[in-house]
């Protein structure tokens, strides 16, 4: 089986998702965002502090709450697709908590919600054509969280 | 009294806004933000959905949180100005709802806090040098509410 290809590769994996995030949404590029890691239990991006910061340089809190949002949406985007469900998902409320100013770059780390609510979600999307699910991303700063961030996405199966 | 200058014009009016918005934050050029109206019971800002949209052609939820936290900023940082508190306004929480998809232009409609909350908030940080006020902002699409933001905003002193 070896021909030269790597074995494990990943179809959604980092690339998958910078490619969907900048071309999904308009303002991804002028954010900075870069997938850093993607996988089934997180997914982090990142975004330079230069273009969002305030004047006081630290970051915008608009731009927390952008990538952090993205982050939801990405790893979402990612299970949808690994799991072979034409859904799309859209985030519905979120609740965020600036802790700390963010004084270096941005980085959004996405872990995984618990599988037994991820397992309810997937059976929602399939016996009711919608689901919704509830992702958190903290913010880092240097070693502390800066930004906590708790949104929930809805998905619903595309009718075409 | 009358020598050709308008009688009323406001120093801390629409184009005073817009000035510290495109300059205090890196992001409101992208974001295409406009400052409609700013009074002392409300501040307009306007975004196009060119520049803010996803690829199902409607607001990116960071874009709507963006703009949403830069009216909150915006009629804060104009009550101090107005009122000589030489002080900064930073968000420190808020909670978001997405009620409706935003297919056209984003228009975030901030109606000034009661009076009351406004008077402790100026008490506080006379007193104690700081203080904290939450700000509700509406985001409309058409004739509907599509977006609600609750944001509470700190505000400290300068030492300088």
């Amino acid at each position: 089986m070896m021909d030269g290809k790597p074995l494990l590769l990943d179809p959604y994996g980092a690339a998958y998702l910078q490619r969907r995030l900048v071309s999904e949404f308009a303002l991804a590029i002028h954010l900075g965002v870069q997938v850093e890691f993607a996988g089934d239990e997180s997914v982090v991006l990142r975004a330079p502090l230069v273009l969002n910061a305030n004047h006081k340089g630290t970051a915008f809190g608009g731009s927390l709450f952008s990538l952090a949002a993205l982050a939801g949406w990405a790893w979402l985007t990612r299970y949808l697709a690994q799991n072979e469900l034409a859904a799309e998902a859209v985030i519905q409320d979120a609740q965020i908590d600036y802790l700390l100013p963010v004084t270096g770059g941005l980085r959004a780390v996405l872990q995984a919600p618990n599988p037994l609510d991820i397992e309810r979600f997937r059976k929602m999307l399939r016996r009711a054509g919608r689901g919704r699910l509830l992702v958190s991303v903290d913010i880092h700063s240097d070693d502390s969280v800066a930004t906590r961030f708790s949104g929930v996405f809805a998905a619903a199966m595309r009718s075409d």
